[in-house]
């Protein structure tokens, strides 16, 4: 089995339990109001890769974490899914990105309605929170440690992280584009929440300081990489409909890695950036494979 | 010093606390990215009566919590309030109600644009998790309980709560304008809250299942109540303009309870929910005066 094949199974496998869990912990529309669950659902269930929620369960065998923890985990990982999939309905908006499709489907307030996305989005980040307090947790990871979670996870989509993030995006005014203002985006929009799956992967594996550490510095480099390699797909996509929306989000303002350095400069960044988040977890055993491996399979993804 | 002077009393102090408190958790504008920390704040402090915090600590009261408990406890009624404002910035968005003004002051799309005010409330409700979480809880409160307060506050503003409620506010058809439907929407919209606000001072102060049971009823009563006497001040209100707000939500298909019941039997069912807040209380001892004065108070109340 190739490097490939490995990463890939393992992705596959991983989603599968992510989204089975994520069925079973939000309700569906045989509930009042049935809209409500509806769009949820339909945000929720709109081709995501779980990334963010594979980087938990991998960073949990990184650390040794057997099947059956990992298993207990879930509600987690499909917390952080939960989260991320508020952020892209929000950010949908017509108020902030006005985009009508989101995976090549149309976007929730398309679907919806305005009111029904916001409130949607709403829910999706009330009910992980709600899930993360559940008691299917403390069954098997110790109160204090779930809070640990629960104040890691927010405070990285909080205003010092993921919406302190978006703010600047959709406000940066045009001195403000250079390439401080582009990491501080990019750190805060998309690096904390991957940041944050790593970090707590290893908090409910019981990771000591040290290696809470190194996962930390792992997900910053990876997280950067990740959006990079965003950005690049956006330039390099042979379909005409990339290129356009590179050009309508330059005009608009947007900032992006090859529209600022260039592509080739861009290419490099996220050379460095893999070759980073390799080194942060360079003592780390054998179990970190998933954790390795998934960094050269996000440097070299596709869609 | 009569009652209504005693109630008053209580009310200026505990906000005096309160508003302190929200003034140390919630950054100001000297942090990046300043207009997202002024949009928050300008409408955390935007003239708030701090009920539900209040409601809260009064709780606590009845269970014999001393001042440094109720101390210990302001992250959670401070979380509660950040809460309510994060609703009522989202409440008042185009995309739902549309206000301009709120207590008289300009809302925050109006202020600070759509975008900027969708982010302020999603950054309100997150940041109100957060603070749920920290460690300045758990070093007087058992993690254990900390959890069991995020779960019913979640549960309380999650899709079966007052999101569910604003849902139906928003979109509930025609044909549905009736008592039930009412009665959902304003149990959902702002019972949830509001109870769980009563039951989480409960579960602070240790309140064994009974007592949480009692609380838990006077919250529902006495936010109905809540509710009705709000829809019965819009009516009553000597300016025209609430007079007009009536008729314009009327003709929006807004329900309240005097377009749905008339305002003699409006009255009446104030009258009896207020009883029966005050009953499901009636074992507790005078330390739940607070509670029993507050009932009062929020039934006469003129604003």
């Amino acid at each position: 089995m190739t490097d490939r094949e490995e990463i890939s199974a393992y992705l596959a496998s991983h989603k599968r339990a992510i989204e089975e869990a994520l069925s079973r912990f939000v309700p569906d529309e045989s509930h009042y109001p049935p809209t409500l669950f509806q769009a949820m659902r339909y945000s929720l269930f709109a081709g995501g890769k779980r990334i963010r929620p594979i980087l938990c369960l991998a960073a949990m065998d990184a650390l040794g974490a057997g099947e059956q923890l990992k298993k207990a985990a879930l509600p987690v990982a499909c917390a952080i899914e939960m989260i991320h999939t508020y952020s892209l309905i929000h950010d949908d908006l017509p108020a902030m990105d006005n985009d009508d499709l989101r995976r090549g489907k149309p976007t929730s307030h398309r679907v919806f309605g305005e009111d029904i996305a916001i409130l949607a989005g709403d829910a999706l980040l009330t009910e992980a929170f709600h899930l993360l307090s559940k008691k299917e947790l403390t069954a098997t990871f110790a109160a204090q440690v779930i809070l640990e979670v629960i104040n890691e996870i927010s405070y990285a989509v909080g205003c010092f992280g993921m919406i302190g993030g978006q703010v600047v995006d959709v406000r940066h005014g045009e001195q403000e584009m250079d390439e401080g203002t582009l990491y501080y985006i990019h750190h805060h929009k998309t690096g904390a929440l991957l940041t944050a799956a790593v970090k707590t992967g290893g908090l409910l594996a019981g990771a000591d300081e040290e290696k809470l550490l190194a996962l930390e510095k792992y997900g910053a480099h990876m997280g950067l990489m990740f959006q990079i390699v965003d950005d690049l797909l956006d330039v390099e996509g042979d379909d005409g409909t990339f290129k356009k929306r590179l050009t309508e989000e330059t005009s608009l303002g947007k900032l992006t890695f090859p529209s600022l350095l260039g592509i080739e400069q861009s290419v490099k960044k996220v050379t460095e950036l893999k070759a980073q988040a390799l080194e942060a977890i360079e003592t780390f055993d054998d179990k970190a494979r998933p954790l390795r491996l998934l960094v050269e399979h996000l440097a070299t993804r596709e869609v």
